[in-house]
């Protein structure tokens, strides 16, 4: 038996912030080429990824499993009550950077693999693709594993991905998609001129201001049926005109999109150059807008894949989770133009903070719970 | 005679940027004690400041001209084409800091009242209160002349202040009062979050868009009989928040009023009050506004004074002058309080600019106006 404990402890103290290694990969590939796994480093731009596989390349019943070894920074170091690279366990709970996001995660699947593949061999393949870089720009992590595995006609049939997913009760959420999410840095420019005159001059800030109140008092729609509403928050407004007799010539603001399946990144790029122009005619003013799609919305549609997830989870924890589409981004985003991918993971209560932390028998309970599925997926 | 393009040049020649005295005020004291008047240096917490009186103190027919002799800095120096302090003249126009605002008003109204003592002593006296604290904080200037007149019981009958007031022709306006001013600055304060979670947060910048949309696109007034409308301008808003995921926790803006005699400071301010509370009653968000009145408007209404101006000024440029309440403020603020005071001087179109200048014949032809009005009013 594989301990998901231990490795997952071995994992901590690799110091793999990103875009580091930090040994982390390194340790995978050897515990997975022992067990009989065939083990590419695809490496890109400086940032390490591991690509494993139990199986036959491109065989039709392929489990994938995606995670990330690579963790965000310790932050305010002094505030840890235990070492962010030391793993240390205290009444049960395991303390460290990437303790739930996500080297607890990778450690479940890994062992559970490992073990189900030595104990059960499928007829099929398994499929392990983990990334150094999901919390960095990601531009060379999964998406370098997805193109490597196009070019090499590597592939799976579906993919879980081992994020974090619940809320605060483990086993209480799994993630069958992700509202998209969309940028737009707006410049608005007028002329600038006195405050005691201001019909001599063109003031940005008021078109700006109506711009900005249009946007945010838009309801974009309702939700869907499996979507929470689309949402934009305006989160900058600035202009750094220090003097009050000063109208400035220019202005800026920033707006963030999380948008659901009734919208794309161009619908709404239309919709924003449509506002701003409306408001440019009514105010005389021109608006220049950036717009960075970081990803579209994508939904894995409840079927097959949740439904093993699903029982495996109310089997091992009593819980029922939700087919939810909620939170921020992840690289199931990527991982969806190759196939159907669904996320279920530990409680993310702690990630990215001071003193992240995971229960050790969450972990044991994780790997129980990935093994059932595979268990389940290749019975099918 | 005296010479107001010579004594504007030796002015010009004393570096006298705010708040130093530049030999400015000496070089005044000593042509005004030369010609029988009685001086006294007024200075306070550093800033220097000239009164000056022909006649016996208190006179009830007191005529008072009011100046000042500091400048603002040069800018940018090698953008010159003169001397900033050498008062060079060139095609009949002399360059230097101070040519228009306002070393020429100050030389043509000392130059004026010196020649007219002596040639015509009139019954009554002629106080010249000078500051060398106009560009500056203004805290030391004409205000501590003031406070100095009230305490020696020194008095003035009328005030001509002889700033720069002619847009761009020699003569076409005079200045009866000032809009007020004020500046406000918010802060709208909500709850920090991530912009996947609005819900969760409490995000200040739709609060802030709506506040400033209200206050920009309400109509204060049309304007009253001797003023322009009043106006409202935003002049900043500043978040500084870098993250496109963060909602942040607060965010402010400047606002800038210019208005007439249908607005105080007060009025002012519990509409700005009003307007912030039912947006926070709206977003649930939490406004705190700080608010300074740099002014209250004024008027000296259309009377004796100005008619002895204006008749002055057409007699002598053959342009019957505006009577204007516009443009920024002045120390005909602070000598409102006092007396009636009415602005006339010349193009103030270079001011605080490079290569600030004055074609030296209107010096001259400023000089003429003065005595003109000092010969009229003393007749009257
Ligand atoms: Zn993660
Ligand atoms: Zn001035």
């Amino acid at each position: 038996m594989t301990d998901p404990v231990d490795l997952t402890a071995r994992l901590i103290r690799c110091p793999s912030v990103t875009p580091a290694e930090g040994g982390a990969l390194v340790l995978l590939q050897e515990l997975l080429t022992e067990a009989g796994f065939t083990c590419y480093r695809v490496d890109r731009n400086g940032t390490s990824n591991l690509y494993a596989r139990w199986g036959d390349k491109g065989h039709p019943r392929t489990f994938g499993f995606n995670g990330h070894t690579d963790v965000v920074p310790v932050g305010d170091e002094a505030a840890w009550t235990a070492d962010p690279f030391g793993a240390e366990i205290r009444d049960g709970v395991m303390y460290g950077r990437g303790a739930t996001d996500m080297k607890s995660g990778v450690a479940a699947f890994a062992a559970a693999a490992v073990d189900f593949v030595r104990d059960t061999p499928p007829d099929g393949a398994i499929v392990l693709a983990i990334t150094g870089d999901e919390e960095g720009d990601a531009t060379d992590g999964t998406i370098a594993l997805l193109d490597w595995m196009d070019a090499e006609a590597e592939a799976m049939t579906v993919c879980l991905v081992g994020e974090p997913t619940c809320p605060s009760q483990m086993g209480e959420m799994m993630k069958i998609g992700r509202r998209g999410s969309l940028s737009a840095w707006f410049t608005v420019t007028g002329r600038q001129g006195h405050s005691a005159y201001p019909h001599r001059a063109l003031n940005p800030m008021p078109a700006m201001a109506r711009l900005m109140d249009r946007l945010a008092s838009h309801t974009l729609d309702e939700g869907t049926d499996h979507f929470d509403a689309s949402t934009l928050a305006v989160v900058t407004i600035d202009t750094g005109n220090p003097a009050t007799n000063v109208i400035p010539a220019q202005t800026r603001a920033t707006v963030n999109i999380r948008f659901n399946d009734l919208h794309s990144g161009a619908s709404l790029s239309d919709w924003l150059r449509e506002e701003a122009a409306a408001v440019d005619t009514a105010f005389g003013t021109t608006t220049e807008i950036r717009i960075k799609v970081s990803g579209e919305s994508f939904l894995t549609p409840p079927g097959a894949l949740s439904d093993i997830i699903g029982r495996a989870v109310e089997a091992e924890t009593g819980v029922v989770p939700e087919l939810s589409t909620s939170g921020g981004t992840s690289d199931a985003r990527f991982v969806k133009t190759h196939c159907p991918v669904v996320e279920f993971g530990l409680v993310g209560k702690t990630m990215h903070q001071v003193d992240e932390c995971v229960p050790v028998e969450q972990i044991d309970q994780l790997k129980a719970i990935y093994t059932r599925i595979l268990r389940d997926w290749f019975a099918d």
